[in-house]
């Protein structure tokens, strides 16, 4: 008989998702709940939504999915102490256990027991989400909402671009959808030489021009190799930031290494990717990092730094902003390639701008009650 | 019977230095000769001309000092491949054995058989210098060259900051003098977070500010401590970059050192300094950084790969250009403080704006002849 | 009314301490209750017997110290799940608070929020000790209870000597009281190349000989710098391990430096320390790292690897065994110099063999009841 | 009308070489004529022997082979002050340009322009041999011939097992041909964990467990994913040293990996490689090293003081001694991987001990005339 509130709810193992009355969620002593102000779509919720091969082995349903947000402290748990009611905060979504080796030696981001917030354990796309207080980020006053629920794929983006030294080296960046529009930003804002964005996408590169990009690689009509050697003087990328988990662009940007370079491989092939290791690998001694979530704490504290300082403005990607209720626009959207972030404006009304400039009400309220 | 030129000459062991005509240096077969065209003064180069304890024991004359340049190949050796007539160079001061254990394990910046240009060797003050063929840097076309000739202290600059992560930490600079107005720099385009820097003299203090702090500490009148931890809530510097080389300011920059920060020491004091190991360092598990020179070649590469993006602007440094033969001019500048880079381009007529505003010939032409 | 055991309590703030009977600890919800069966004694705790200034500071009493030891759990907090009844286990001492930015980011173990297991919290020279669950480390069984309680103090070794490279290099370990012998043991099972050890207590140095040491310096009779010169044919050490905290000896060390050394600072200076930065930091490129505590837990890991794989053995430096109601007879043996690691059996009948190797009782057993 | 000497040549593109004389080579200005005592046959060698399509590809002919030696110099060039006739060296074999961006950022290893040393230039299966000054190693005099001619492979492996921290973590070497035996030793050498060796030859394997592995796994009968496992309680292996290049053997050993391993490629695969990237690197967050040649110089000073310092024993790799005029013997050996390493005494007479325990001559002599 507790309090209701509207999520978003994966609720079959099947495409698509429901708005719906669910149970406030109960906020255990070592908790936080917050009142969630504002969300954004990452790719892993089109996975959820669309519910592909990948969210069918790793996705708990029934849950409010959803794991980017901003939000207000509404209550928090008995043995709470560094976090108070009214606080604004975000949160760090990988649940680690804290106790495996891998927590204990800076490796909670592959903790192999981790829950994961919005996918296997319930999220933010609802009126509130609790989160364990290990894992609250405290957000400065000014940084807006829409600004403050990019943190975690700029995390993303940052964990990747910084996984090796990056001043004044040459940069390129394999797939500019919205982590790798970040990681444009970051690598300039980090002091890297010349930064190049390959795509097929050219909405997507426009927007990596945006973001500071020197050069532009649109990949269906340019060889990626030729591009880098052009732009480099024929020495090749050192440093090569994977966001496109596509094999073909990996084996490309392989190619497009110089020796010595660092590959940060964050986008994730759905197969496998077969590779001349001697040749692209070896031979150019080359140095690989996988990279997965956010380093716990490191990365979070990077980003602050960059985000406070105004180092780099996210503003550009955020390309659509509606009510949670506008869900399936927004998942339209993503689905579509034309757009970067889209953000959940959770106190706004469930009505949005249609791509024809009228207000629609693209939202489904009826499952609701 | 060979060519002569002009040079600034370190004549007597004693303060002053003198503008002559000396031989056009030869060119070895593994050597380079350059006609300079800007060369810069550096704070060593005071020392040498006011003559101190320092140079007493570490500098040769007769010399032709000088060691910041840049010019045009005129000639090259017999066995150089990798440079030609009509280059456009720098070049690293440092010419070091290249066969001892520091040279080869990527220490040749501490080699021990070090001869350094300027200093031990004849530099640049003059017409033409002669540098090791392995020495040159090659710059952009389109670099001017009274910025090129500022890449030998910009390096130092780089490594002092780069010596250990950057992105996002809070940033205390320690003495305002050129490098560190360039450190200030390095720092912002580097991804710091807040930058702070302190210094005794408004002057510099305000250059700082012109180069990007965010945080201006006039130790004249407040405490480094108390206002490092004012702007960095109580946490303390996370990276501390020691300029000044004065004892009082290295022990505050030490007080005001966060836990696990790292401290970088580029400043030379001249006497020893009492430090409280055990509170500022042990406890609180400081790194500490020992900086001289350049990273052979690691650090040209970063520095250039700032430069040539517009990462970092030195033009707000640059607060003096004048001809050669106005040196001492230039170098009674230097000891006011009032200044920060004294540009001298080669091929000027010795004639320059007094601080009057009229134009005065301050060289000594005379003993040229 | 609770459950009473045995404890050396420090009760006032001077020399001394008593054994007395007092209540066994209560285990909270995320702490475990464990049985000591065999603690040591550290330097520290000598520091907190004589009661020097360092310890009117930094210890709170009434209190049962020691914090060196091994235990079987007799009770776990409700909460605790990765620890059970009957695990055989020892802890790290640095209670901290999980949440500042040095926790978050790698370095808890300067956490500013840190209370200290038997320092300014209960500890283990007691029949029961209680201690945090995350702090909790697994012993594997064949390890015996006297070398598992010294892998706190080894752990301090470990991360001296690991911060840095150190395979093939020369190493010089500077002061072999007990850490400085493991550090000897840990640098040559970590692949160091020459091993140097340098005291002025031959009993010690004796012992740094059976635990590897390649040279003994007896600073007592020969300058360190120059030995140390010698043994590396001129180039200096590459690695310092400072354990002394002896200003003289730290002023040595740091001559005795290679270009481009790495100097770890543990040992803890009373007074501040006048060191030529300019000479032996600055121009030859130094790192200087500040020791303390162990990486939390990476160092746990790695001593765990050397002990499981009996990569070094311990046992030498174990001089000296006896029941806790002879502490009297260990403190003064610690205050002596001539022993080395000092087991507290905590089975033990409260007899030990006496210097003139008779059977004596060396505890006051009065104040217990 | 020179001098000649006897010299194992690859005369022709096809499988095969010949012993005849040839003339000894010129010393240059920079260079070092050294009097060859002892060499060893590479894997490489076997590959230019029995000419395959990697050889095609990258072989000079006709050129005397052999790359990896001791000797006694004979003779230097004019400009060479820091080696003097007499003195006992080995060589780095890759002459690389000095001036490229890898060349003089510590990436020497992956010069873009590298000449190899008895692949691309005159080798040392030869009475004499020119190298490079600058490539000149010094020997201990109590070094034997035949380990200091070892140093170059040791090498390889010295790279391999210290691309990344090392001490206490669980190690897997996959292939045990010579580089994967030397790996076992400088892993525990260098203070690894426990220490897995997989191969499916018997007869090495049994040379591994020499070496000091502490588990062999021939994945002939055994799983290597489900040993590894076993040994490592689940975790599976923090450190991998890929030896064997075979594709299979480099699948098992990504899935074998732990969470947050560092995995070494040295082992060169002639195939392309198709690789789980999402499942085995990007959600375990690896960190994967391409490894070729040695660190100039940093590996070579590692090797040498773990070989000084007697910290690894390579007498049980060395299987076969023969004079240079045995070298089809020495070949067969090679490709019948009943052998590691194979040395040939450059002073010995041409006749060795046969299979069946009888003197034989193996060599041919007469083309040498």
């Amino acid at each position: 008989m507790g309090a209701t509130m509207i999520g978003l709810v994966k609720d079959k193992r099947a495409p698509g998702a429901v708005l719906m009355n669910v149970p406030v969620p109960e906020c255990g002593i070592d908790e936080v709940l917050v009142r969630v102000k504002a969300s954004s779509i990452c790719g892993t919720d089109v996975h959820i939504y669309q519910w592909d091969a990948w969210a069918e082995k790793n996705v708990v349903t029934p849950n409010v999915f959803g794991h980017e947000f901003a939000g207000i402290v509404e209550e928090v748990g008995s043995r709470v102490t560094h976090v108070k009611r009214g606080d604004y905060i975000s949160a760090e979504g990988h649940m680690v256990c804290g106790v495996c080796k891998a927590c204990r030696t800076g490796n909670a981001h592959v903790c192999q027991h981790t829950r994961s917030f919005g996918i296997t354990a319930p999220g933010c796309f609802a009126d509130y989400a609790v989160v364990k207080a290990t894992n609250v980020i405290h957000n400065e006053p000014d940084l807006p909402y829409e600004l403050a629920c990019l943190q975690d794929p700029l995390g993303n983006a940052v964990q990747t671009v910084l996984a090796g030294d990056i001043v004044g080296k040459s940069v390129l960046v394999v797939g500019t959808g919205p982590i790798g529009l970040m990681a444009v930003a970051v690598a300039k804002a980090s002091g890297a030489g010349i930064v190049m964005a390959a795509d097929i996408n050219p909405y997507r590169l426009q927007l990596a021009e945006r973001m500071g990009a020197d050069y532009l690689i649109n990949t269906r009509t340019v060889s990626m190799t030729e591009a880098v050697a052009e732009y480099t003087k024929g020495e090749g990328a050192e440093i090569i930031l994977e966001m496109s988990g596509h094999p073909g662009a990996i084996q490309s940007a392989f190619e497009s290494a110089a020796p010595a370079a660092r590959v940060s491989l964050l986008g994730i092939p759905t197969q496998s990717v077969s590779l001349d290791l001697s040749k692209h690998i070896i031979f150019k001694g080359l140095r690989i990092e996988g990279i997965t979530g956010r380093r716990m704490y490191q990365t979070w504290y990077q980003l602050k730094g960059l985000l406070n300082q105004r180092r780099i403005d996210l503003t550009p990607i955020i390309t659509h902003r509606m009510a949670l209720h506008d869900y399936e626009y927004g998942f339209d959207l993503m689905a579509s390639g034309q757009c970067a972030k889209i953000i959940f404006n959770h106190d706004k009304k469930p009505v949005s701008v249609s791509l024809q400039g009228e207000e629609t009400n693209h939202g489904q309220l009826e499952p609701v009650v």
